[in-house]
C-alpha cells in the first residue's frame, strides 16, 4: 500500500486547543492505523482569535509578547507573531484593544483607544517587517483607529492646539490632524488587514450603530460617536484628502478600518484567505490524501468564511476528500457537503458539562480521528476484495 | 457500480430509542448517500431490556400485553412476544416482576413474588408454542421462582397443608410441593433462559448475598432469604430429586433460575448468543458490505457478551467490517477493535443535558451514520484513482 499523506488543518478549538494541538491530537489518532503515513500539520485560522497562533505555528515563526496600553489606559500583555519568512508579523488588534480585556461594567466606547494596537503595530516595525497581517476582530473602541494613530506617531489637536484625550468620545474636539511625525517605517510596510466586515464608518450601517452598543454605548453613546466618527472624517477628508466615511469596511472595529485606510498603506481581505495564503496551504496540500479540518463548532454559517469551509475551497479545487471534526456539531451542515467538506464528525463522547468536555478535547479529537482512519482502513479494503 | 449491502444490527438505545427505531434511522442517513443500497434490518437485545421487542421485530413476530400479578400483588400490564416462526414465544421477567415495578422504599424480597412471570408463561403457552425464550434480569425478587411455580400450578404447603403465601419470606414454612396440577404444556415445551448469571442459589455467592440488597433486603433480611432458598433447595432434592442448590444459573433472578431448573424442562445460554440464533443474523450478514451495530452505551464492558460485541463476533467470522454508533462512548474502547468492531462513532452533536440527548437520538443516529456513508463513498472513491 502507497504511504499516504494526511493534511491537517483545523483551526483552533476554543477555549480547548490551540490549532496545532489540534493537528497533534489528529496524528495521534490517525497514527493508530497509519503509522507510516505522512502527516503535514497546518494550522488554521479565519483572521479571528487564534490567528497569530496558528500562523507562527504554520510557518515556523515565532511569538512575542509585549506590554501594552489596554483599551481602558491600564498595561496589557499582548502577543505579536513574527512568521517564518521573518519579513511577515501577525497581530490581533483584540490582543492589545479587545473586548474581552474588560469587565462588562466597565465597558465605555467614549474612553476605549486603539492605542495598544498602535503599539503593537510598532513592536513589530522594530523587527523590519515588510507587512503586517491584522486581524481586527473583537474589538473594545469605537475611536476610528485614532488611538492607533496616535501611536504611530500622529498628532491629533484640539481648538486650543492640545494633544486630544484618548477615546472615540474625544473626537468631537478634533481640529487638526498632524502627520508629519508618523513613524516612517509605515511609508514602505503593507498591511493586509484580516476583516469579513463591509460596514461603512458612520450611518446606520456605520461602526457606531452597528457595533457600538456591543461595547457599551447607550443610544445616546451611539449617537454621539457616530457623530464624532463623521467629523473624524470630514477632517481627515479635508486635511489628508482622502475618503474614509463610505469605503466598505472602513466601519470595521470601530472604525479603525478607517483609521488604517486613513494613515497606513492598507489593504482589507477575507481572514480567512490570508491564512490560506500565508500557512502555504494550497502547496502542502498537493498530492495528499486526505485533508483533514475542524473546529470547535462547525454549521452552517461555517461556509460564510470560517476555516473548515476555506480549507475546503482549496481541498476541492485540488480534489482531496475532506473530513471535518467538531466539538459542538450544529444545525443544517448538510449545507457544507456541497462546498466541499465531504464528512463532519462530532467528537463528543457523552452528556457531559461544557468544561469537562473542552478539557478533553485532546482525547476525543484523538480517539475521533483514530476511529475515521480505522473507518478508512476498513472501507478501502473491501473495495479491494 | 455494485449495490451495496448494509445490515443494521444495533440493540436500542435505552430510554431514547427501539432497536427497530435505531435501525430506521440508519437507514435513512446511509440512504443519503446510497439511495439504491440494500438495508436489512435484523433489531437486537442481549437478553436484557428490549429483548422482547427485537425479537418481535427481527422476527415479523407479534407483540401482547397482558394483565398479571406485579411483584407486589397489584395488577401490571406486562408484555410477551410470538416470534415470526409462530412457536416461540419471548419473555422478559422484569415486564411481570421487574425491579422497575416498585418504588424503592417499596422494594422488599421477603414479599415480592414471580407469580405474574408464571402468568406471563401460561399466556405463552395458549399460543402453543414449543420454545420459550426467558429473559430474566432485573427481577425484584428473591423467591426461588416459587411464585412463578404456583402459577403454573404447582402446589406449595406449609406444615399445616395450608398454601405458602407469596414473596422469599414464606418459603421458611414450606413443607411438601405438589406438582400433580402442573400446567401439562409444560411437559413439552423448552425453556430458553436468557441469563449470562453463573451464580448459586445460596451461599455467599448466591442469590440473596449478591442480588439481595440492590432489590431492598437488609443484612437481617439477606440472612433469612438465603437459609430459605437453602430450605426451598432441600426440599426440591428430597421431594422431586433435583439438585438446584449448587447449579451455574440458579441463582440468577432471585433463584429465579432454580425454579425453572426444578419445574420446567429449562436451559440456559448467553442472551446475546440466543438472540443471535432466533433474529437469524448469520443468515442476514451473509454478502453483505457492512454491518451498522450500536447500543446507548458503549464501552471495554460491551465484550461481556453485549449486543454490538456479539453482532461483531459474527460478522467478523464473515469478513464483514462492522461500523458502531453509541449515545455514550466510553473507556477503553480499543479493547473492541480486536474482537471485530472495526469502528466507534458517538452520536452527540453537542453539550447538552442528558433529556435533550435522549430525545434527539433519532436525528443523531441518522445524521452520523450519513456522515460515515459519506466517508465511506470518499475512502472508496479515492482508491480507485
Amino acid at each position: 500500500m502507497k504511504q499516504k499523506t494526511f493534511v491537517l488543518a483545523p483551526d483552533s478549538f476554543k477555549e480547548s486547543m490551540t490549532a496545532k494541538e489540534v493537528c497533534k491530537a489528529m496524528e495521534s489518532g490517525l497514527k493508530k492505523v497509519y503509522p507510516d503515513a505522512n502527516f503535514i500539520h497546518v494550522p488554521m485560522a479565519d483572521g479571528g482569535e487564534g490567528t497569530t497562533q496558528s500562523l507562527v505555528d504554520a510557518t515556523n515563526g515565532t511569538l512575542y509578547s509585549c506590554q501594552v496600553t489596554g483599551p481602558l489606559g491600564d498595561k496589557v500583555t499582548a502577543h505579536y507573531g513574527i512568521l517564518g519568512d521573518k519579513t511577515t508579523a501577525v497581530i490581533e488588534m483584540a490582543s492589545a484593544s479587545g473586548i474581552q480585556l474588560i469587565s462588562k461594567e466597565k465597558r465605555n466606547p467614549l474612553i476605549t483607544t486603539t492605542y495598544g494596537t498602535g503599539e503593537l503595530i510598532l513592536a513589530c516595525l522594530k523587527h523590519d517587517v515588510k507587512k503586517i497581517i491584522l486581524g481586527i476582530g473583537g474589538s473594545a473602541t469605537n475611536d476610528g483607529g485614532a488611538g492607533m494613530a496616535q501611536a504611530l506617531g500622529v498628532k491629533f489637536y484640539d481648538k486650543d492646539h492640545k494633544i486630544l484625550s484618548k477615546g472615540g468620545g474625544a473626537l468631537a474636539e478634533l481640529v487638526k490632524i498632524d502627520v508629519t511625525d508618523i513613524n516612517p517605517a509605515l511609508n514602505t510596510v503593507q498591511f493586509i488587514v484580516a476583516s469579513d466586515v463591509t460596514n461603512p464608518l458612520c450611518g446606520e450601517k456605520g461602526a457606531s450603530n452597528v457595533f457600538g452598543p456591543q461595547k457599551g454605548a447607550t443610544p445616546e453613546m451611539v449617537k454621539q460617536l457616530d457623530n464624532n466618527l463623521k467629523h473624524y472624517a470630514s477632517i481627515i477628508q479635508s486635511q489628508l484628502g482622502k475618503n474614509v466615511a463610505t469605503i466598505p469596511g472602513a466601519g470595521a472595529a470601530g472604525g479603525l478600518g478607517a483609521g488604517l485606510m486613513a494613515f497606513t498603506n492598507s489593504k482589507m481581505e477575507r481572514g480567512i484567505d490570508i491564512v490560506i495564503q500565508y500557512s502555504d496551504l494550497k502547496n502542502k496540500l498537493k498530492g495528499a490524501d486526505f485533508c483533514f479540518t475542524g473546529e470547535g463548532g462547525i454549521d452552517f454559517q461555517t461556509k460564510f468564511g470560517k476555516t473548515p469551509y476555506g480549507v475546503a475551497q482549496v481541498a476541492k479545487n485540488l480534489s482531496i476528500p475532506v473530513i471535518a471534526l467538531a466539538g459542538t456539531v450544529g444545525k443544517n451542515i448538510n449545507e457544507l457537503y456541497p462546498e466541499g467538506i465531504d464528512a463532519i464528525f462530532g467528537i463528543i463522547p457523552c452528556a457531559a458539562n461544557i468544561e469537562d468536555l473542552l478539557d478533553s478535547g485532546f482525547c476525543n479529537v484523538e480517539r475521533t480521528s483514530e476511529n475515521i482512519a480505522r473507518l478508512i482502513n476498513i472501507a478501502q479494503l473491501k473495495n479491494k476484495i
